[in-house]
């Protein structure tokens, strides 16, 4: 295609390209006009000379609309004044559709507006920004593991039985009467194949039919899961922040204009290395019940719970980057994660609480290999035990001592672009009351 | 950890190291021992000499069955006549488990039974070789698109509508009677990202209820799919082919010794390079009628119908490349086909057939572009227009030609291993009769 993309403008100053996109704005002087020109890799400013354009292409920029198609020729010239850098002298336009009046204009919309024009929302530079912050995460995340001796596994979407739970599962009608069940976590399959592969990680979609309506929460999300053969708790930690910060720092190498766009501030990311805090569950409760004593949380929380969003918030507010708080009770955990052999009402299990209050990116920690143990937490937690079959044979055929965790692409990002609410995270956001666009 | 993997014994020639795994095969002559030791990474050949190590590691290697989990401490020695080109001089082992008896023995064992036992079956070194070409094939594809200028924009899985057709469709309950469909292509959704970003691609998951049980189908597959704005059929092939000979490339640099293990002759996918060849429908029917005139083909071809298996085999066995076939009868295509301007009964479509007999692995072409034609489609395809209103939005907001295609992973990957059957290239496959483990 003889087409140059914006983002390779300063390529091409002093020379003549042709750029296909759309208007994305534009002002005029009377003998002047500046459309601001987009491609979807940039957005980038034509001048318009009256005098020097034929009248055709005048007339024919002054009909256009926002978000009308162009195709436009033109010079490439470095400006330090112009917003990124190069201006483009406009020689000649096409116009290959004059687009009808664009419901999104600079005037503030509704929420619930600009969701159910998530399709033309998505043009904005704000959610471009923050797209862009995503594919970076899921390009690093990709990039660590398939450069540390990790293979890629993919685990079924469709599976036949609940993994912790079936209260949050989608049910599917599968042939014939049959039911599969919409995958939450492929944790037990990464069990399987790290037995067969050693280090292995698996990348997806996964679901969670929660009623909840929060801003931390998507129906549909996706997830990235390590497993590591003969890995302990310790390994699995240490996996943890040496992947967090390089995601880290990969956002901050290559999303700094979209971060600035933003208004991200990045001193916080950066200060984010290796290593994070470890905290021991009993010593984070202890931390809460004295921040309650000194009137800084409001309810006092008490030994045995999972935390709520206000204690994660305190907790990692504590600390300049992520805080790996470790052996949780037992009790407050899945059914396969391993006791600790010291104190067995503990779990070796980790959460990573990203900072700037932003909660839980990532849960993991060592799995049980104890075939004995497995099926009487398998009896206790009442899960029938037909469906584990497979996943106990994991325990009889060569048992090993192994672990892992899961990442939330959304919340990671999330926390990355500073934002408020998952929803602008992922192009089309599936929650309790939006199924469309 | 304080371990070696043996993908890099290599390195440690001379050295002691410690192995984490299993062992998978073992042979003995009296005073001497070979157990084969993988890891995931690999198998390497120990050598346990009954003069030279303690009494207890002598006898723990005695009791060792196929599988047990162990961890060995040994010197690392390069021998020609080794089977990876290394050996380990075993100097102690630590049993983590003995393992129950494993099912799956060195005998012949039957698919079902086999796929019955997936979870066990991974660890054989033929699924190995499979699932490495698989990791390599998405790694490529991912590489190819980043490195081009590609956006990677995840689409939806939940949608609120069928794409191409209901009867195929998985049905979900979605919260309150809602009703959600699973998504069988992100293409819809690929045309307004790339309105936004200009070049994109997504990749996940994708879902057809077909209840047709071949040798080619899985109900559970993954798909990546590009979008290109400005793009045209053209284009859409050019982009083809540089993507799968990169695959291609890629797979005979980094995976040469999986295809060995596999038997597959390279020699054919060393011959892949642009140009492939460009078929015209109606010459490719012209070639089908002559082939069943000389008696090559059993049925004789009619214009107007889609390729069947024996057409398509018949086609890509007469070129040493994949054959691009363009230009199908509007008929036989998605209703969001472009008609070609000067031939409207003609669809600006593509579809390439892999070498070697292998059929369709992607299929693509460019998109209408022309909000009055695609209403028409619509409804002379009987779909619901409301269901669209979004899709349609993009034909009123500055529309612009645009295409891209689709390629199946698991079909790419079958080809490229050489294999007879698709249900090898996923690690745990999904079919009609098959939804464990």
């Amino acid at each position: 295609m003889n087409q140059t993309c914006i983002r390779d403008v300063s390529k091409h100053v002093g020379q003549e390209v042709t750029i296909k996109g759309w208007l994305y704005n534009s002002r005029s002087s009377g003998k002047l006009m500046f459309p601001q020109i987009r491609d979807g890799s940039g957005i980038i400013q034509g001048v318009v000379f009256k005098k020097n354009v034929p009248e055709r292409v005048w007339s024919d920029f002054e009909k256009l609309t926002q978000e009308s198609s162009i195709i436009v020729r033109g010079n490439v010239r470095a400006d330090e004044r112009a917003p990124g850098g190069f201006e483009l002298d406009v020689v000649d336009v096409e116009v290959v559709q004059i687009a009808e009046p664009f419901p999104i204009t600079p005037k503030e919309h509704g929420v619930e507006f600009l969701m159910d024009n998530r399709h033309l929302w998505l043009r904005s530079k704000r959610q471009h920004a923050i797209l862009s912050v995503r594919a970076e995460v899921i390009r690093a995340v990709r990039d660590f593991f398939d450069s540390n001796g990790f293979l890629l596994m993919d685990t079924p979407i469709f599976t036949p039985a609940a993994c912790e739970g079936t209260t949050t599962l989608f049910e599917v009608d599968y042939f014939e009467d049959a039911k599969a069940y919409l995958t939450q976590s492929g944790q037990l399959y990464n069990e399987a194949t790290a037995a067969a592969f050693g280090k292995v990680y698996c990348f997806g979609p996964t679901f969670r039919a929660e009623k909840s309506k929060t801003r931390r929460h998507l129906t549909e999300f996706w997830m990235v899961e390590p497993e590591v053969a003969y890995a302990e708790l310790n390994d699995v930690m240490d996996l943890a922040e040496q992947f967090l910060t390089f995601i880290v720092q990969r956002v901050l190498e290559n999303r700094r204009k979209e971060l600035a766009e933003l208004e991200r501030d990045t001193s916080k990311l950066e200060k984010i290395a290796p290593p994070f805090p470890r905290l021991q569950y009993d010593d984070a409760v202890k931390m809460l019940q004295e921040a309650h004593d000194k009137g800084e949380l409001e309810a006092r929380f008490e030994w045995g719970g999972d935390f709520g969003a206000p204690d994660e918030t305190y907790l990692s507010s504590q600390f300049d980057r992520p805080v790996m708080v470790h052996r949780y009770p037992t009790a407050v955990k899945a059914f396969y994660m391993k006791p600790d052999p010291e104190r067995p009402e503990l779990a070796m299990c980790v959460d990573v609480l990203a900072s700037e209050g932003y909660g839980e990116v990532i849960g993991g920690g060592q799995r049980a290999d104890d075939l004995e143990y497995l099926l009487k937490q398998i009896h206790a937690h009442g899960l029938p035990e037909e469906s584990f079959d497979w996943y106990l044979d994991l325990r009889k055929y060569g048992t090993f001592p192994h672990g892992g965790f899961g990442m939330g692409i959304e919340r990671c990002t999330t926390w990355l672009c500073g934002i408020e609410h998952i929803r602008e995270t992922i192009p089309f956001p599936r929650m309790l009351y939006r199924l469309k666009p």
